[in-house]
């Protein structure tokens, strides 16, 4: 039922990058560089480009200065060649998505698509290369942030979209369902060996939920969080440090100065077997987002990034999720 | 006004132990043996005595069976030698109190007396010698606890405590005081060259906050968490991880079985220097109970362990402290 | 030159297992279980089966009894389905090699084959399935090893070797090479995304060096070796901790009863997309080996186990290395 | 036989600073500020002062300008007050000492006096505030050194310097003593409450072996060695990481541009209680120094830092110490 493609259409290797608006872009350099410490790659009038310690891609996040009200512009995938980027193209021509070739800025040729629950996404195979830092252990600062690792959505439609990226070959390694049903709630769906590339999960959307970064250690994890104290950083703050049950990540959550969120967190596994079977968590189950710690403020479930120029539509299941609100209400 | 005896009548050298009661000595062995790591040094049919990895004395927790409600019996502070002892028993007849030699098992001459606020008291400068487990690393589990290091207890007078530990050569090495004024709410007092050995806060007291428990690392922090998670402890786990502004604690706080509360932390630092002067926080800093983290569920600030057989007094000063209740009301 | 086969007659996976002999089970037991922290799947009177922590797989270590002298029998590696096995065997046939189908215990479908220069690999897609570790925080001891992640093979040609494993689609990660020429000494290969799944250097061989064990965070290279020394297993350490420049691994190694080698090592970086190019060193770049710690000593260099019933030959290089011994002597 | 003078004449608190003379004072602060990470608190054209991330009083470190050989001048110590340093001046006029009063910037009143194994030592009650960096976590970098800790002190005598010590109210932690005799090779002698104060070790002396500074954690002991070897440090990496028996101390030995030595360490353990005796540790037993690593090399036992204007003297016991050299040479 939760099957990937044996013989999919083209190569996805992974998630790549994500290209959001911002209105203050020496606001989001001093969050991203100076607290969580990312590598500035290259800032023009109109952009700043940013890459993780190990990343010799020249750009996981991009955010272009706007104006109006802060969105996500894309999220980005990679594909292993420009044959894959071909044949991708045709493929989404004859499921009827639209396809379009667009330049870029520092990538190769790219294709952008909707998906078919109203993500944009953004192909490509390659991209300018950059000096790696993963042995300049002197910018090692912050939460040492080491590459982008998946792309969290909120959609209307989860199982619309989980078949998408099933039929693009991605498989599924956990998801929460309804008890005792296989109405789906959220699922983690990859490509590239460990426990996710995207997530989708139910609400109101499309919309960015929140880009994973991966770091190193659990150090890490904490010293962002003091260096965010020292810093005056304190109302970016937004959940954890905790213990994710599905994925298993220790995490803590951050929003940038436009209210983009990030996850910051390490601990992922490897998934590479063919009998790695979904894990499956029942919607009842707290245990699914927090092992030991407390459940998340109400906010962490329903903000999220707008994709730029889509409509929210509501989601088909309605639920109440144990918010820490709810959670301090009745049990202490 | 802060300042410590400078020719103290004996030589307190520092938090030492405590007694408390329990309804269940199994589960009570399970939560700080299994869960904490903490070393079973005796039990018999009455009592556990336990001691941190690091720990030659015989005990630093110790807990009763009690059949009915459980409470803390005494907080421990240990003197330098048995002339401190009897140096002790006279300072304190002087002054009014009320000592009275006892017997205690494994350990040496032992001097019980309230404080002047109720605190029940035990002093000693022996304890049975135990080995220490400091290199026995395959023993390091949970929290691999190290040692036992502060108590804080709640009082309805804050002044009147300080006032009685300064007079025993206790350093003020942190303090909380109402906006613009000289007014104590809490007081960190030491002698062992640390933040602190016993902690005064502003409550319905006395009563016993909690014990302050050294860890190595934060990942010590961390994976006490993890397996509180595995083992299934989820509803002890309190508050935490954070950062504490005062002491620059890094923290998390568990409530065993019977509803004592312990905080595990690591990252003190040294105050030896005569011109170490004491560091003033004021109310309205909300820093200085956590520098990054959520603040604390109400019942942190609210709940405590009795002393056995002390009426609790309402505190002088009265404030709503931010809770994470009020927090989440007010600004998310 | 170092170009992977773009459309490999099969897909293999990742490294997944190696099969030893062991003179004395128990030891051999206690020497994973006890001290490196490894999970014992299964036990027979002929042979135990290992799993890391993460693991679902019913093994990536095994142990034969032996009476004679101990070497290694296979290396494991995953092809993702049977299909795969088939056209494996398909392809091992019309290079000529020989391939063969065998039985093995918990394992699926299995092959076997030796490589090229005479490594005796064994291909299977699936193991019987036991339950993940991952989440059971209270089992985390010693290394926490996660999973095994790879194997390094001494060869006589290196050349040799690496061609083939480009033909069945690895790619070349890092390189060592005589300086100014394109002469191979080392090659780092990789199948599932990361620096490594088998690497080959150059020495007498066929001879595997170590298998490398993923550990989580730099804190469990340290707590291993002190749990070594607190069991004392002192004479079991070997090299480190240290930090290879080339796969940037914070490393620690071991030699276990039998004198195997294995590598328990974190900080791996992700290696996917179609323009991470490899990383040459140059031989006389000592920096390859060690970032900033000691060399390794000579026996690091010369020793290794060797494939049972495999003759070894000298290699086509030869070379000092740069060992301890010659450093003391010289630099100090 | 080891016993701390009950009754000291004057109140040593603690170790507190060393005064060191360099070559090329960029030099030396690229090395303590850049790699190591101590704070600069002054800098004029004929010293640098330095402080760890926790330390309030201006100088731990200080490095004066010679175009001479770089020795050290003089070891610190902190008296609790200026009565103190009366009380000191008084004691050593009594057993024929001399002391001498002197300006030293940065610090109150100042007392110079060699001990009777020719150390240079300087004592102080106070030094000018500086502010603490404990919560500037954003500073933390390299080891993120915290305090100075230690002297370790090599002597030709180490009963007379121990005797002295003990006099003065120092007490014995540990010690290193020929196998089935009282015969002291070194001893590990405090007044803070930790493993050690001064440690004074048989050599050829009166030499400065190296200050310990404190570090949190771990994962800062490898974060140095990462950064020396980024930034090119490697030269000055001596020795580790490891762990001594003697201590606990995880270390890394560093020495820095003039061939001063420093050990970061962490892991120390309290020392109060009056039945904390003395730790003794045979001559022989070799996992004093190293419990799982490997041995020192030659020079970490036979170089040290000359005290400027002390003649040395050859010790009263001679021994060959397990070096690195004649580990390989002889285990290998």
């Amino acid at each position: 039922m939760h099957e990937a493609n044996p013989k999919p259409p083209f190569n996805v290797t992974r998630a790549s990058h994500a290209v959001m608006t911002a209105r203050d872009l020496d606001a989001t350099q001093a969050f991203y560089c100076d607290l969580i410490g990312f590598q500035l790659s290259a800032r023009d009038k109109d952009a700043i480009y940013l890459r993780g310690l190990e990343e010799r891609g020249h750009h996981s996040l991009v955010f272009r200065k706007t104006s109006g009200a802060p969105a996500c512009e894309r999220v980005g995938l990679r594909v292993f060649t420009d044959d894959d980027l071909e044949a991708a193209f045709d493929h989404f021509k004859r499921i009827n998505l639209s396809p379009a070739w667009v330049e870029v800025p520092y990538q190769g040729r790219t294709l952008h698509v909707d998906d078919p629950v109203g993500t944009p996404l953004e192909f490509c195979s390659v991209m300018d290369d950059l000096p790696t830092n993963l042995q300049r252990f002197e910018r090692y600062h912050g939460a040492s942030p080491m590459r982008l690792d998946h792309h969290q959505i909120v959609t209307y439609d989860v199982q619309a979209a989980t078949d998408f990226y099933l039929s693009l070959g991605f498989r599924l390694t956990e998801y929460t369902a309804t008890d005792g049903k296989e109405e789906l709630w959220g699922t983690w769906l990859q490509r590239k060996g460990n426990p996710h590339d995207v997530v989708y999960v139910n609400g109101r959307g499309p919309a960015l939920h929140h880009c994973g970064i991966a770091v190193p250690e659990i150090r890490d994890i904490i010293q962002v969080c003091d260096v965010a104290g020292s810093l005056g950083f304190n109302k970016h703050f937004e959940r954890g440090p905790g213990r994710h049950g599905i994925g298993n990540a220790l995490f803590v959550y951050f929003r940038d100065p436009d209210g983009h969120r990030i996850e910051l967190f390490n601990a992922h596994y490897q998934a590479i077997d063919i009998n790695h079977t979904p894990l499956r968590w029942d919607l009842s189950d707290t245990r699914r987002s927090q092992l030991w710690g407390l459940p998340a403020p109400k906010k962490w479930f329903y903000e999220a990034s707008n994709f730029a120029g889509k409509p929210l539509c509501d989601p088909t299941l309605k639920a109440d999720p144990v918010t820490l609100e709810a959670f301090l209400a009745n049990q202490f």
